[in-house]
């Protein structure tokens, strides 16, 4: 019996031995990522794990219709060949018609670990993604956080940071803004003395009876440059279009969504008028809708749970990029995560609103970092998170 | 002083020594790659080099105005840190004024040499072949030298063949067509028949007198999808239309450049009645010219010679998706070089016209095949290629 168990203990050994050698360590000199198998001869899957992740905002979030103190959030991973790479799915609720819920992202998620296991190997992002796009209308943040923990497998795979792979240089990230809510004149003071420190630009959001009241307390502290969301609140075009001349004189340097959606035509007419540039938020989703927007708007601004994830925000700044349009990264209330994944095509946009993970107060993982005011990428493969 | 020289000895030694511990060698089980610094902890440059290299055509090549046995053409190198890209400029010359010629490519080669010595990291793809092409109007082909260079330098470098670092699925590489010459009929039958046995897919080149007499001798031999390139040869918009009806009939499956540039009208009206998709090919050249042929043609034909290569290539090819428009990716007479870099983005064409290795007799690599009609990439990094 003994005998027969070293036998069978050695021929164990020699299967595996010659497994490695014939199937991967034999190659791995010349092109060790290029063959679909582990150490031990086997093809790997992708296996999809995730949990239901509440974010606890730092400061109570008001805008006209409620005020809310948590983001719902949902965390992903996808472990291949031991590697793992990190998403996240964040959901505004007023975007739940989009985004989805965390019910229904998590549904989404149960499904799209199913179809994963369809699939050998990650690399295919094309196949995978155009795949699990096709499963379901909305669930748009489901879709991102898939996307980006794909993104952050392979990328770890190649060894490689996305925005080099992208060929980017990661020191034209541009500046982050840092929005300055709207409060007291005394409350805005204070904070905006705060962020002037910390911030090389600043974000307000118009859109209201007070704005010129808003912009002028700002203007009482600093001079630093201020990018303006006016969130579709002027519903007049020619209101809008004396409200730009004005922020124009006072150092505004961009406004996004002047007007109602439904107002294209008259968000063209602003436009063509506007001394500042004048992007695209609630008028877009994603890459689809781009060619409709050229001439109406000067440029978009893309966000990762709306528009599925990198593999479709960076093909966005492509296709803007080539009808002429300019390009801004914004993001939701979310960890380092989604915020490090949106920051790898940063050095290509005009402006960023990466601020999201700087509103929490439990972010997940340490990646981009802000700083004195720049955008600041990890030099490290995938997304560059390192888990807190 | 043999002491001295002893000395002088051990602190080299060590210096490199703590150089190698410090800079490279200490994080290479984390990211050996990520840190732009040779084992020797030296900053490495990009070298590039370049000689002529005349293609000798397998059959002399006859169009309307002229007939030609050779392709001029300059072979390109850039090697950083021990790793060599491989670059080619094929330079058809009734195509001088856009891609330029040996002479003038040569020039651009020199200068652009320099230029590169200036950037201390390959990867930064973006700003490097921005620079590039600011610096001469024309030059199109050794831009797309140094394009192919790079991206097979940086492609080795990430281990990773650029199909795969695009996300694609090497399986679904498409068929190539190959041209079928005008000659006379017994001629054309006797090839047709030799060419049926080893394509999916014919390519005629019409656009003359007897047009339909070359499609006729040709079906009296093979029932195989025929793509057309009538090379603006149609001048009338109602004969254009009644002959693609006529080949849509006669199993044509495909249309490239009906009419002269020149009648962009003309070539819409043409498109909005046609049954078969129109493709541009002399009315498009790079990325910018998109946007306005949307509405005129179905898709557009990319050529990296033409486009300056492989980076704005796989632009053009999200763009014109982005737009709702068709992608085929076509070649000049050239090496395995460029047809291999041309074959990466092939899995996301809808028709691949890549046979310019097979007309040239003096190849001088192996890279991307063509396997019972179909494309076929190689599993190697980079574009793929092996020095025969």
């Amino acid at each position: 019996m003994a005998t027969r168990r070293d036998f069978l203990k050695t021929a164990a050994a020699a299967a595996i031995s010659t497994s490695v050698v014939g199937k991967a360590y034999a190659f791995s000199n010349e092109h060790p990522q290029l063959f679909n198998i582990t150490h031990l001869g086997e093809k790997p899957k992708m296996k999809l794990t995730f949990f239901p992740y509440e974010l606890n905002l730092r400061h109570v979030f008001t805008v006209a219709t409620y005020s809310r103190s948590t983001t719902p959030d949902v965390q992903v991973e996808i472990t291949y060949d031991g590697v793992t790479g990190y998403g996240e799915a964040s959901m505004p609720p007023y975007l739940a018609k989009e985004l989805g819920t965390v019910e229904s992202v998590c549904d989404f998620l149960t499904r799209a670990g199913k179809e994963l296991e369809k699939f050998d190997d990650p690399f295919m992002l094309e196949d995978i993604l155009t795949h699990l796009d096709a499963m379901d209308e909305g669930n748009a943040a489901g879709k991102a956080a898939v996307d980006i923990a794909l993104h952050d497998l392979v990328g770890k795979l190649m060894n490689q940071p996305w925005y080099k792979i992208w060929g980017l240089d990661p020191a034209k990230a541009p500046n982050t803004t840092f929005t300055i809510g709207i409060d007291t004149a005394d409350v805005v003071r204070a904070k905006t003395k705060e962020c002037a420190d910390q911030f090389n630009i600043l974000k307000v959001k118009l859109g209201r009876e007070n704005d010129k009241e808003m912009i002028e307390t700002i203007r009482s502290v600093t001079d630093l440059p201020i990018a303006v969301d006016a969130n579709q609140g002027w519903t007049d075009k020619q209101y809008a279009i004396d409200m730009i001349h004005w922020l124009h004189e006072h150092g505004i340097v961009m406004v996004e969504q002047p007007m109602p959606k439904t107002q294209l035509d008259d968000i063209a007419w602003v436009t063509e008028r506007s001394p500042l540039p004048i992007f695209a938020d609630e008028s877009i989703q994603r890459l689809k809708d781009i060619a409709s927007l050229k001439g109406a708007f000067s440029g978009i601004n893309i966000k990762l749970m709306k528009c599925t994830g990198m593999r479709e925000g960076w093909k966005m700044v492509t296709t803007a990029r080539s009808l002429g349009m300019k390009v801004m990264v914004g993001c939701m209330t979310e960890t380092s995560c989604a915020c490090s994944a949106a920051a790898q095509f940063s050095p290509a946009v005009d402006f960023a609103d990466l601020d999201g993970n700087l509103l929490i107060a439990n972010d997940r993982f340490e990646g981009m970092t802000v700083v004195k005011g720049k955008i600041t990428l990890p030099n490290r493969p995938g997304i560059g998170l390192i888990k807190l």
